[in-house]
């Protein structure tokens, strides 16, 4: 645990420059808004330590697979998040001396993300190695009302200076990443051009051709008069930018505005790309900073409204659980199918900026209930339109007759991760592609995705599951060997109890949607079975697997078993496993957690948490009581699904210390890791334990049900959803629960299992 | 099957130029002599494809490992071969006419490679564009006498050309590798320098500082008499050499001798190196061909002695086995502790050049028997050598007490692969290496080996598996989890017979060997009890595993399971994989191979193999029975294996056919990869299919023991074995055995069980 922020309500606060944390702070205080993610570098030169994060929605480097230890199957080409031409750099220099802070004497540095109005501000004195002493106050944004514009407000007042200051706006293209492909040049610079008013860098990735192109435009104030001094132009190969100054007295300030648009090919013709960047850029000027504000600021008003929690009486909280859905707010905004969700958003480049299974599993319930239905539904329409390549990737691995594998990681459909145990065995993740439409539908209502688009997906993944399994020579029963299952501290093995379970599941579903479907549409049912070549006899061989799959369990302890053989470990509690080989996965060779009990996130947890309908209490409870202390939660997912379940089986502690573990996995860096990245998924997850946790909310049958608690440190908290049309906002206290229906028409929900009536605009109180 | 080579009993013949073969040719018509390796590359220029293949032993480059899918305990870096300098080239020009065997039409093209005198000979009509003909004569050998000297004469007569002919003899300092860092350069040149008669290139790798340097000299000759031309001098930043030549006449034939000498910093100091070289290179030239060349044909005149084996009536068995000892003998000479054996030996990049295994389960009894005892004794102390670095790699797994894990690919011990299925899992290696310690004081009955190193490796070794075991929660046993055995066609698997029935025996071995050295040689127990600091509370550990140990079995088909679940496979005959699939690691993906009961090569008969005595006839029977059928033998070091068990349990047919696949293997390309080098350890194999296998020699308490039987398409087969003093050689004819005692005392040993006294310089003959 690394605390160093303040706590606060709406803003994230760190007081006093922490050198040593720098890596950490670029991370927690990045900016985004769904098409542009920025890490918290400094706008002004720094030699320190730093990684550069300047990424762009859907622009990732497509790299020659390393071969090495190949395989057949495996993808030719990884596709990883890359830098962008970096649009926030300023650098400023009294007469020839550059601000670094790295190397000046900085005094009452602050800095503060303010998640209500969406901004980044840093404020400091830096003292130079001559004794000039300046103050700074940096403030940008992302703007979340017009997606392809950034804008930086810099500015410094002299203390004791006299002489001329100097600013240096730019666009960098001379950007590499810092692990993967760590010398690799990714860009080709196509032009840079420095006009009288806007500069440009218009560049191009290697082997896949996006194109970006990103403009600079500028207004220079002094003492807040608006200066036209002319510009030094700047239009090297691979920067493009200006230089401007003035001289200063002690006392006076100088102030850079700098707006910055930032587009690419996925949204315009290539050719028009510098035309419409510099038009964009100017366009931002003259609206100017508090109008573009405003706009930005008005968008997370909106969000706030239709996603925030409240917890009363623990700020720590309160600022964690904001914090969570402030940075999936700036991660993904649901405007466009081709986008997703990657596990560390943009705030780093592991997990190579791609999609993973998070986005199914975690993410969509978060977007489900906070954002209109389009949202998740575009999160849905991705994999749809992913299908031919997930066919294509199984047939790539033997598979046959429309059989769908999707990827384990990806920007575009197409497999970009190379490990055997991961892109051929943790095929898992097919199932919980699947049970995200399952999910979708139960909670929006939206019969017509099966009969449009689902029953395709269901297809290939049924068909996938059948040939996957295998009959036992020995037990003739249905088997599904070698795979890896959500715990990946485990690798290749048999009979995985969850994907042996969701296989099964998936089989039953497809045959019921199938069938609701040929009920309610049948001329869909026909076009749709044409075109995937559907055959009745295919159900037959799926009947047979649902009614003979093996399933590993041990009767005498009431359990089901993660794999077979499981019960052969030596079973160790976590607990018992001492402070300083913790997190285990950076202390422990991969063999040695391979075969020790330890439990990354159980697997069969996680498949109680998603058919929890399916088991009677007393079994999720035995289940959770035998595998959570042999679980190390080093997957950032597994905390919240496990406190979930906790709450579930009425742990009410655990479930409130597992949701500990999830709040501020990454303010407080719980596995010293958030130099890399944020946990973004996990943050849905975060939300998840509050509301299907701590509100115990389901949606069965059509209606919502909840079961709320509350935690004993909290005096009430309160969360908004969305669900078809009605906006409610659930209050929990102590001894009653309040739901407000705020919008929509009159609504039935259940709360402990009662059925409550709510009129439009009113609330309903209920005892706890 | 790709058979496009004459048969010979002493001579690899190609007849006629096969260009799509050549890759694969340059492997087989390899040269070596156990210090520097070369492919069967052209001297002169060649455009078409080809892979450059010019090693030095114990020469490589420590590249910097991939960081991407990094586990803990991976080394930070991989060693691999590379291509040396290369020694070989000499460009021909008529005019400015180059010589490319793949623009010019090539006529009459013969290659040849000599076996029993060690050279490889090439010879050609050639007719370039302008129709200039020439007949074209080139021999060239790396002397075994001394092994850093390689000599070329390369004659060319015209046929109808009048005009210049000139050859650039040269050293090449600008080599790459070609699959692995295929654009990494590895080599820094020093110096390039060409003086009146010799040219020298001094070239060190970059990061680990070897360094190498290469001296050329040569003699040119028209018509047989030598020409004393002034040479241009070739002095660029890569290459060193001369340009010679002369005007001709038709009928002319100009020759130029090459002769080279290459030495490198493990055995010279670095600031000598230079001039070594070239004092040795004219040493060469003044010694001149034909010496240099007798000098080299009686050192292989002297193996062939030690170890041919002669089989009547079967030229392509005949060829193939003599091919076998020849590569065998160019690979290793045993003279360096340093040096080791390859997979590919020097005749490719694959396996990285570094050695395995291998080594010791195979190749080890074939140097046993056929050289001196420092051979193989200087191959168990590589791994002596190599003992703290195992033991470090085994701390860095979290091993303690001096537990050693010797590495899956090393040059230096350290460990030089990184795929954590095999680096942390592969562990049976551990024990392959006892196990040679094992065979070797069988074989040479040199007890002192253990009191002075091997009791040090064995112990390292008897720690480790008692740290690797651990007890079964539920069965109460010892159990070995996580493991890949020598059939990795599984990855991760628990309780795989083979290893867990190898840890126990290096477990008792161990016991054994330290009551031996303790009852023999206290003072030397003394030593090292104190030098590893030995308790004897370790036994009662080892006991308690030796006694508790979990062997997977299946009592119904009396046979022992390759691991836990195997019978959970969907049981396929090999013989049912159609031919199109073959082999399977070239046409199924890796999780279809692991799923699949395809075994690649059978544990349970490596286990029968190594521990026959330990087992009666009818349980090795029903084991291979029931595992062969399932084998696709696509380890180059199972067919032999398997066909010595076949042997052994009287399938004569079947240990026949399995002969046959490691026999011909690369030399008939049976698996479609020769191009990418020989399988060097396998040819071993080959050697002991025929003595331990169908000559059934067995070494039982300290004699000699056959059970020799004869394919029934051999009339005879001879083989000549070194044992303790003795030279043997034994004929199998069909009706009887006639062993000779060639050299040394007289000597009693037993065939078929029944004892024979053989007086010194006789011969017996026993019935069959």
């Amino acid at each position: 645990m690394n605390k160093y922020l303040q706590t606060d309500p709406w803003c994230i606060i760190e007081e006093g420059f922490h050198v040593n944390k720098q890596l950490a702070s670029e991370s927690i205080f990045s900016l985004g808004n769904g098409h542009i993610g920025q890490r918290a570098n400094f706008e002004e030169y720094y030699s320190g330590e730093t990684m550069l994060g300047s990424y762009i929605a859907g622009i990732y480097y497509s790299e020659r697979a390393e071969r090495g230890n190949w395989k057949n199957g495996y993808s030719d080409t990884n596709d990883r998040i890359i830098n962008a031409p970096n649009w926030t750099g300023i650098s400023v220099r009294l007469n020839d001396d550059r601000l670094d802070l790295a190397e000046w004497d900085v005094q009452n540095f602050r800095r503060v993300l303010n998640m209500r109005e969406g901004f980044l501000e840093r404020t400091f004195e830096a003292i130079s190695f001559k004794g000039h002493r300046i103050q700074v106050s940096v403030k940008r944004f992302l703007s979340m009302a017009e997606t392809e514009v950034g804008a930086i407000s810099y500015s410094v007042k002299s203390l004791n200076y006299e002489g001329r200051i100097s600013f240096l706006p730019l666009i960098d293209g001379d950007v590499k990443n810092k692990y993967t492909n760590y010398d690799e040049q990714f860009w080709n610079v196509l032009q840079t051009k420095t006009q009288q008013d806007v500069s440009h860098l218009w560049a191009q990735t290697r082997r896949n051709d996006f194109h970006v192109c990103g403009a600079l435009t500028y207004v220079l104030y002094k003492n807040n008069e608006q200066l036209n001094v002319n510009p030094t132009k700047i239009e090297k190969e691979k920067v493009a930018g200006f230089s401007v100054g003035t001289d200063v007295r002690i006392g006076d300030t100088v102030c850079l505005n700098k707006y910055v648009a930032i587009i690419n090919s996925l949204n315009h013709p290539r050719e028009e790309l510098t035309e419409r960047a510099c038009t964009l850029a100017r366009a931002a000027k003259n609206k100017g900073w508090n109008q573009l504000f405003e706009e930005h600021s008005a968008v997370w008003a909106g969000k706030w409204l239709q996603s925030d929690i409240i917890i009363d009486s623990d700020i720590a909280a309160q600022q964690a659980i904001r914090y969570s859905i402030f940075q999936l707010n700036q991660t993904y905004n649901g405007n466009d199918a081709r986008l997703n969700i990657s596990p560390k958003g943009f705030t780093g480049e592991k997990f190579a900026g791609a999609t993973r299974w998070d986005t199914e599993a975690i993410c969509i319930p978060f977007y489900l209930c906070t954002s209109p239905q389009n949202v998740s539904k575009n999160l849905l329409l991705y994999r749809f339109r992913h299908l031919p390549k997930a066919i294509q990737n199984a047939e790539n691995l033997g598979f046959t007759n429309g059989a769908a594998l999707f990827p384990v990681s990806t920007f575009n459909g197409g497999e970009s991760h190379n490990e055997w145990e991961l892109t051929f065995e943790e095929v898992h993740r097919n199932g919980i592609i699947a049970y995200a439409i399952y999910n979708y539908v139960r909670y929006t209502g939206d019969q017509n995705y099966l009969a449009e688009y689902g029953l395709k997906v269901l297809i290939g993944i049924a068909r996938f599951w059948s040939q996957r399994v295998n009959i036992s020579n020995e037990k003739k029963k249905f088997m599904i060997l070698g795979v890896t299952g959500p715990n990946m501290y485990e690798n290749n093995v048999n009979n995985n109890w969850f994907t042996n379970y969701i296989a099964v599941w998936c089989l039953k579903y497809t045959i019921e949607s199938i069938e609701k479907v040929k009920k309610t549409n049948f001329r869909a049912f026909e076009e749709w079975s044409q075109s995937v070549q559907f055959s009745n006899d295919e159900i037959f061989l799926w009947k047979d697997i649902i009614e003979n799959m093996y399933f590993p369990e041990n009767k005498k302890l009431g359990i089901f078993l993660q794999q077979d053989g499981f019960l052969n470990k030596t079973l160790t509690p976590a607990s018992e496993i001492p402070e300083n080989q913790l997190p285990v996965n950076q202390h422990w060779t991969w063999d040695r957690i391979l075969r020790s009990s330890v439990i990354k996130q159980a697997d069969v947890v996680q498949g109680l948490y998603f058919f929890e309908e399916n088991f009677d209490k007393e079994t999720i409870r035995r289940n959770f009581d035998f595998y959570e202390p042999l679980t190390v939660h080093e997957s950032s997912l597994s905390p919240c699904t496990h406190s979930i379940v906790a709450s579930a089986v009425g742990d009410k502690q655990k479930a409130y210390d597992l949701y500990l573990r999830t709040a501020r996995l990454d303010l407080d860096d719980y596995n010293n890791e958030v130099a890399d990245g944020l946990h973004i998924t996990s943050m849905a997850g975060t939300w998840l334990a509050i509301v299907q946790g701590f509100g115990g909310m389901r949606v069965i049958k059509d209606k919502l049900h909840f079961h709320p608690q509350i935690p004993e440190k909290w005096n009430a908290f309160a969360f908004n959803i969305m669900f078809r049309g009605n906006q409610l906002n659930i209050r929990v206290e102590k001894n009653r629960t309040i739901i407000h229906n705020i919008k929509g028409a009159s609504i039935d929900l259940f709360v402990n299992d009662k059925q409550i009536h709510i009129a439009t605009e009113s609330q309903e109180e209920i005892l706890n």
